[in-house]
């Protein structure tokens, strides 16, 4: 049984209670909406600890106005039944007055890895993100944090923000996971209709497509990138990037590409029928083997 | 003796051979050019703690590009033997790349307390400032931090963000301290000349002649600002702002001040002959007695 929390108090005695039995203590923050995607995350992190905390926080501050703040979804009794099932141990509903208490008066704001791409086109999301990290990550002080690679430049954000403020974390990345007809779970596929969805395989395809010409010998970043967005536009999707990066530090490279297929990543922000599908992927971990 | 310290790994070394003993660690940042100010901070500190450490960063950050950042002060000397004998066990010489590492991508921007008064007139003062804080106290992790109530706003801003980020030190306010002639101590004033020094004196007796006139039983706090304004521009003194604030959150008084005299604040940020002079006191606690 995962116990549900809502106050920090008792949050906080929990994790206390068992870090006084010497248990190591995993995390994994999600904004609920909790699909497989979240569950793996959980199951991993799980393996690597001796007691797993999910907390579900719909974070406003990186939202835009405009953007699905409101109608972003929200399930607390399955997203509760699903992390149990995922191997939770405490279910933290976190409250807004927790994690920005009245006097609240810090912002946080990523340059290096948060700059460029989703900053491109949500210039305060990042700012959203570390901001709320950090202030979870200072709450829960995890000895582990799983985050998805499925936001990928986030994931770099975070690990960078961890060592910055020497949050004490050891961030890991979980593998991005996929449906059936190879669309990277997200929460917010539920809005895709069948037209849409059909629309939306085109994101994996084009990584796919840029995968097997870097695999057939293709070197030049501008060709694959090209290659990615052709494959996006010629099916109607409105494409905010479609970039091959360095894996580490999401710099374009400066020439061909070298033969470790591992260090760069095609990374895909496109919009499909007013919903934003991300997806990326390593050079050789493509979307279909 | 205190250590001399510029590594940051002997510096963690030491800190943590402390903590295993058992010991509290107190600390006071400095940027160096050490006065009787700095000292009493020291004094207050280690009557507070076990161990107590000072650091000497001159912080790049918080500096606009036309301030005084290569003029600042520095004896690297006479900063340790200072510290030594007000009680610095150990004295941190702390390098550029240790505080910003070549991935530093962290920038920390306070709002509420953080906002006006100075930044008004340095708009990425408090930003430079909490980063940089943060950043220190991530580093020593010490049991209290003592910063000097001489920068009134710098303190509740450093409050908020060790509450904020949980950094988990206790922030104490240590007492401003004056000089023979009534001026508020700051690594500044080597650079006035005995007639701007004269000047200078002018803030000390604007804040004086406003708590007199408190104490006399003048409520009005327009007309309290108005008085210490006159006087400051009189002696040809340009006034940033001069101002009488709730000590608590730094907000103007919505009506006539209450008759308890420590919850209000005189603020003053005034340029005498190019140096930009900072001065406060509660409004029973005037410049004489």
């Amino acid at each position: 049984m995962a116990l549900s929390v809502v106050e920090l108090d008792e949050l906080h005695q929990q994790l206390d209670l068992w870090r006084e039995q010497g248990l190591s203590i995993g995390f994994v923050p999600t904004m609920g909406g909790l699909h497989e995607g979240h569950c793996s995350l959980m199951r991993q992190a799980q393996s690597l600890c001796d007691r797993l905390v999910v907390s579900i926080f719909v974070n406003p501050t990186q939202f835009a106005p405009h953007e699905d703040l409101e109608d972003y979804p929200r399930d607390a009794q399955g997203d509760h039944n699903k992390s149990e099932a995922a191997g939770a141990d405490l279910v933290w509903l976190a409250q807004h007055q927790d994690i920005y208490p009245p006097n609240w008066s810090t912002t946080i704001v990523p340059q290096g890895v948060g700059l460029g791409l989703e900053t491109d086109h949500r210039p305060h999301f990042f700012t959203g993100v570390a901001t709320v990290v950090a202030r979870l990550l200072t709450l829960v002080r995890p000895d582990v944090a799983v985050f998805g690679e499925k936001d990928y430049q986030q994931l770099l954000v975070v690990r960078q923000l961890n060592d910055d403020l020497r949050l004490g974390a050891k961030i890991v990345g979980g593998r991005l996971i996929r449906d059936g007809d190879g669309l990277a779970l997200s929460s917010r596929n539920v809005y895709l209709g069948p037209e849409a969805r059909e629309q939306a395989r085109t994101v994996p395809k084009a990584l796919q497509l840029m995968c097997e010409a870097y695999a057939s010998g293709e070197r030049d970043p501008s060709t694959l990138n090209a290659l990615g967005e052709v494959t996006l536009s010629d099916q109607g999707l409105s494409i905010d990037y479609c970039r091959i990066v360095s894996s580490t530090n999401l710099e374009a490279p400066m020439d061909l590409l070298d033969d470790s297929p591992q260090s760069w990543r095609a990374l895909i922000a496109a919009r499909c029928h007013g919903i934003r599908l991300l997806d990326n992927c390593a050079l050789d971990d493509p979307p279909w083997r």
